[in-house]
Parts: structure tokens; C-alpha cells; sequence
């Protein structure tokens, strides 16, 4: 089955909205989905971007907030943007490694991104976490203590790494098997037409 | 009649995308478009951008043009990458001031388009130019003198301080009387509907 690879970073607004919404949509284009966290902070740093472009262009935050918030009115989503905002992601995003492992991971990826966008909790605290884990059905201990192994951290580097070296950018991104890449939630349906189009 | 307002820069290669489709698409939406060009070059040094984007962020200026040769395929349109990149379109956005008050505005600023990003032409040379006006059969010397005018130069200022006083940061951007702002090309869709729904 053709597969589209979904590029996200639990502090980014957009990737909330895609990660509400690519499962089904994949579903009905028959395409898998693979899920990929990977970290933006070291591709902004590579870029001499010291936080989001949100915070550094306060019209273009004031507007990112606007329009997400009319979109998720659309979809039936909640939506007000956290303080802090961005969020440090780090540990949400090798747990989601974890989850992605063990089965559990698209639950707790959407419970994070909601608890986050939707409840404004803070997603660097081991309670929100815990929140996730349990709504995923994961046990909570045995989640935080694999998150810490050596294997888990390197892979989200990898996935990091990987990302930059595809060109990746900005999150959410998707990636075709030939090497089409797509930037923002708004390229999603694009993405998977693609997804299917060329094997 | 509803209507909305399109906020367009000549050096902007998402502008193109939008110029191309908008007087279609809002005549099926049953809506009148105001054209606006103006200069993203004021707004970019208020943020302390020297260029655009796509130059600063050389992954995105990549992306940037893969995202708008697939766009343009789907919609039967041409397009490269002129060189240089971006233009200046200053005296272009000028004589489009002038093309709106006598009727050949639309017909002028879609040339334009076309001539730097489908022919690669240089839109700040005076016989790129002259081709669109012939295109759109305005009087090339009147215009050229007309475009010189203080009354149209201090309008294309004015459209670029009102751009900015509406929290417009990039563009095409589109605006509706509600005082909605949308950004990009893949947001007209929903600029449209807007302008409908709220008077």
C-alpha cells in the first residue's frame, strides 16, 4: 500500500491540525501513514532562528492564531494558543517514539496535541504526559523509563537529521516514497493524492 | 455586492498563482475583487528582513518553487524562477495603479505576472512592461507618464501603509470587510467564502 510519511513537532500549531485529521483522510485515500516527531528547534538553530517565526514576526503570530482558529471552527476543533508558547516538545516527542513502537502512538500524539492547543496544559510536564499515556492506554512508568534509552533519543536525532537532510523546514511536512515533499497542514490533500499517484 | 479586497506584490510568486484565478473564482463566488498592489520590500525592513524568505531560508526558497510547479501543472499554468529573484516591481505596481482607475488594471497586472514568471522576463525593464500594457491595450507613453505622478506614487505608499496598519506581513493577502485577513494563495478558497458570509 502506498504510504505518506507525516513530519510532526508537538509544538507546532499546524501540526495539530494535521494530526487530527490525516488519519481518516488517509484512510479514504488508502495510503498508511507513517508518523515521524522530529525536533525543530535544531533546524531553526541551523537556520540562525533563535524561536518560532511566530514569535519573531508578531503579525505573522497574531494572524497564525486567526487563521487556525477559523479553521478549527471548521473542523469542530478547539483551539487557543498555550502560554508558554512554543512548548519544549523533547520529551513528549521520544515517548510518542515509544508509543509509535508499541502501538499506542497515534493516541497519545492526539492527546498530546490537544491537551496542548485545546487546554492550554503545559506538554513539558510529566502530569500532561501522564494524561496522554493513560487516554492511550499506556502504562505510564514503563513509557517514561524507555523514553529515556539510549535507542529512543537517538532515533529522534535520526528522525531530526533525516528531516534536514530531506529539506524539511518547517512541521507539519509530508513525504512521498519518490521524494515529493509538502510544507503545512493546507498541502495535506495534496500530499496524499501524491502519496498515491507516483510508486 | 460582497467583496474582497487582494493584496498582491509583483515580486511575489504566490501573488502570480492568485492573479491568475482570482477574477474567475469570485465571479463564481458572486464577489467583487478590489485589487491592491503594494510593496512588501517597507514591510519586510520594518522586521529587519533584508530579502524575501525564500532567499533568507534557501530549504524553503527550494521548496518554494517544487510547491508552485506542481500547483501551476494542476492548473495549466507556466512557471520558473526568474532571474533575479526577487524583481523589483515598483514601477510595475505604479503603472497597475494606474491600469485600475482606467479599466486596463486586471488585464495589465495578470501580463506582468506571466511575462516574469512564465516568460522570465525582468518586470523593472521598460519593454517587459511595455508588452503587458500593449496586452492590455493602455497607451504606453501616457501610461509611463502617468505612473510618474505624485498622485500615484503617494497611492501605491498608502496601499503599503495600509497593508501594514492591517497586519498584512507577505503575500498575496486578501481581505474582507469584516476585517478578516487570509494570507496565501491556498487561503482564497476561504476568502471568498468569508466575504460572502459576513456583511
Amino acid at each position: 500500500m502506498a504510504h505518506v510519511t507525516f513530519w510532526f513537532e508537538f509544538a507546532s500549531t499546524y501540526s495539530y491540525l494535521s494530526a487530527m485529521r490525516i488519519e481518516q483522510m488517509a484512510r479514504k485515500a488508502d495510503v498508511d501513514v507513517i508518523w515521524k516527531p522530529f525536533l525543530l528547534g535544531p533546524i531553526f538553530k541551523a537556520q540562525n532562528r533563535e524561536t518560532s517565526p511566530f514569535n519573531i514576526y508578531p503579525a505573522k503570530g497574531r494572524y497564525m492564531v486567526r487563521d487556525i482558529e477559523r479553521i478549527a471552527q471548521e473542523r469542530g476543533l478547539a483551539f487557543r494558543l498555550p502560554d508558554p508558547f512554543p512548548q519544549n516538545g523533547l520529551l513528549a516527542a521520544r515517548l510518542a517514539l515509544v508509543g509509535l513502537e508499541e502501538g499506542w502512538g497515534p493516541a497519545f500524539i492526539r492527546s498530546i496535541f490537544r491537551l496542548q492547543f485545546a487546554e492550554q496544559q503545559n506538554i513539558s510536564e510529566r502530569s500532561t504526559i501522564a494524561t496522554a499515556l493513560a487516554l492511550a492506554g499506556a502504562l505510564e512508568n514503563e513509557a517514561f523509563e524507555r523514553a529515556q534509552s539510549p535507542e529512543i533519543k537517538s532515533k529522534l536525532w535520526a528522525n531530526t537529521e533525516e528531516a534536514q537532510t530531506r529539506g524539511i523546514f518547517g512541521a507539519p511536512s509530508f513525504t512521498t516514497e519518490s521524494g515529493e515533499l509538502f510544507w503545512g497542514d493546507d498541502r495535506l490533500e495534496r500530499a496524499l493524492l501524491w502519496s498515491r499517484w507516483i510508486n
